[in-house]
Order: structure tokens, then sequence, then C-alpha cells
């Protein structure tokens, strides 16, 4: 029996037809449609057919098709300058509790994804004993 | 015979252990590593083990790894807001033109990436007309 949160999901519903969506094109685990809220003319998001609300929940059967898929979209749109982002929590702008990528046409400055970059110069040093303090 | 690009390019020199770097881990076809100009602590990247500049020129079996790797950046980081972005293009803001996926941990307002989302209201027929248009 599917849980509450699946039946409510708006992307789950567009995956299984209940809500309308211009779609692109789907595989068995994947569903690519047009976003309506777009950033750029050919805003596509990618989404996967399993409910789970961050990128690293998801089972890898299910992210291995994302990136086959955004490069489908991005091949199909022609497009020379592109993002593809993923958004996980609301803090990071994340507006739906469903994994999608996001493949957005950057066709000029003002149009598309508008990105800063407040970069940092790390040191080395920590940088090696925070990488050593991770669990693979 | 490795080609002029693949010789000079940052990221292949990195993956052959020619320019040293914070390793994380690594696939057969990915490798991962921390960004020396982080946007926040663990930002970390993940380059397929292939020379293209963008990622719709990139192999799908050097793609599949990409998020299942990304995956486990962060689940180890423990991030529980994070920004998966991969840019394509100068305009996209991409730096090196060598395909790679950022993983950056979101821990407040004022750190990791930072995102303008300037949305528009798609006309629909508008954005059937593009799908009907666009060749999978």
């Amino acid at each position: 029996m599917a849980s509450k949160l699946v039946v409510e999901c708006v992307f789950c519903k567009i995956i299984r037809g209940e809500i309308p969506s211009v779609k692109l094109f789907e595989t068995a685990t994947t569903f690519a449609f047009l976003d309506i809220g777009p950033l750029s003319e050919g805003h596509a998001l990618v989404v996967p057919k399993f409910h789970a609300e961050k990128m690293h929940q998801l089972p890898d059967e299910f992210l291995a098709d994302s990136m086959p898929v955004a490069k489908k979209i991005a091949t199909a749109l022609g497009a020379d300058n592109y993002n593809v982002l993923q958004n996980n929590g609301r803090l990071a702008h994340q507006e739906v509790p469903h994994v999608h990528f996001h493949v957005i046409p950057k066709p000029s400055t003002d149009k598309g994804l508008i990105i800063e970059w407040p970069a940092q110069n790390a040191d080395v040093e920590k940088l090696k004993d925070l990488a050593k303090s991770l669990k693979f």
C-alpha cells in the first residue's frame, strides 16, 4: 500500500499521470517533463520514479539513469551553455520534496540560473583532516 | 595517443595523480576529491574519468556512476541541506573545461551555493509546442 507521502506528492502524481505535465520522455526509472515555472526556455525536470525527498535517500538504480536522461535533454535542446542542478532541503532551495534534477539552459547572463560563488581559499591540511574523517 | 586537451587538462592531471588533490575516493569511471576553493566545508567535486568539456558529450557509462558517487559523498558528509550542481560553458559558470559535479553543503543561508531563481510563468501551449519540436 502506498504511503501518504507518495499518494500526496505532486511529482508522484505527475509520474502516475494524475496531474498533467508537458512530458519529454520517460525510461523505466525516470520521468522527464518541462518546468511550468521555467528560468529559461527549455528548463526541464528529470524525476526519478521513486519517492525520496533527498538525493542521498534514493537507491542507486534510480540514480544511474538521471544524468544519461539529462544528457538526452541537453542534446535535444541544443544548449551550448546550461546548468544541471539538484537541490536538497529548503535551505538549499528545494521546493518539491521529491528528488528532481533541473536542466536549465543559460542563453544569456540575465536568463537561466543565476549563481553567486563566494569561494574561500581552503587550508589544504584541514581538507586532508576532513577527508580522513569521512567514512565511505 | 592522448590528445593535447587531455594532456593539459587540470582534472585529467588530478585523475592521473600528476597534480595532488585531497582525494575522497574513486571508482572505475569516477574520481572524487575536495574542492580547494570551497563554497562551504565539505564542498566536493565528482569528476568522470573521461575528458569531455560538457555533460552531453560524455558517454553514458561515465555518467551512470556520477550521482551514486555524489550520494556517497552527501551521505558521508551527513549534510541535511546541499546542492548538486554541474555547469556547462563559461556563461553558465563553468571554470574548468572537464565535466564535474559539485556537491556543496548548504549549512546556512550565507554559506554554500547562493542561487537566484527568476522563474517565469510559462504558457503551457508554448511548452507543448517546444516539447513536440524536440527530437530524442
